[in-house]
């Protein structure tokens, strides 16, 4: 049985996930929250395993790269112990934020007890 | 090559997770308990990845709905606070308990080292 | 969409984990670590996520194997308290360990964000 459902595993920044979860909680979205570290994306990962109908897929992707995308911050540099001096400001430095990878797979059958 | 195997990602409810790997182990199914949140069936969920050949599937369909089967459970109504009137017993309501979904999936390979 | 992405979950012992997880990455695979007990291979399990193109898919399981497969290691027997003997050293015994179930699966859509 092919019900057009597709299941998308989805790993995101531990920094987006309660976002991302309200938003598409907000919208519908089934969400499941997985325990994860490492990997994909460095340390503090969050992964969602998400049932959508094909319908919808183009939706939550665009969600997910709303809140999620790949974007730069500017933080204060780390200046190694000793080599700060008095009167000299270091320059703020862009880090990457965000970012994510979805598996979008097939489901054969999907059952609703 | 196609191993006639499924996967199958199941989310039910915290409530039914001891009974269900109770039940499904002892009938010989291979059973991966997920930590998770959220989500399906809203907070207190569980997600399992059970293994399967598409000949036992129809088992393990029926022995998640004999388990996890959506019902209502009568519980003592919650009064707010100082509404509580002595002799005025309140009735019980009916909430409801269990449910599951199964995300079955065709496994393209099943490797056992 | 194909883009001849697979994604495997493989269950493996957490005695093996730290280092599957170091192989992987230090050859360039995608690994998420998801939280998970019992079930495949009795309690002390881990389950890995890990995203991989066709090309190195039989890399992906050569490695899986070295780390995980399943082998016998010698251990001092557990001896029933009340039951040890001065002087009457018991021979070691084997206990299987490692061990892994790969389940590797089609990826409709990779989305990377
Ligand atoms: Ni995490
Ligand atoms: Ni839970
Ligand atoms: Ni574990």
């Amino acid at each position: 049985m092919l019900w057009g459902m597709k299941l998308v595993l989805a790993v995101i920044q531990d920094a987006d996930a309660t976002a991302l979860v309200r938003v598409l909680s907000e919208n519908a979205f089934e969400v499941t929250k997985l325990a994860s570290t490492g990997g994909f994306l460095r340390e503090g990962n969050t992964t969602l395993m998400i049932g959508v109908t094909e319908e919808r897929l183009g939706e939550l992707k665009r969600r997910v790269q709303q809140t999620c995308r790949s974007r730069t911050r500017l933080v204060a540099p780390s200046v190694p112990m000793g080599e700060q001096h008095e009167g000299l400001a270091s320059d703020p430095v862009e880090v990457p934020v965000g970012g994510a990878v979805m598996f979008v797979m097939d489901v054969a059958e999907f059952v609703k007890v």
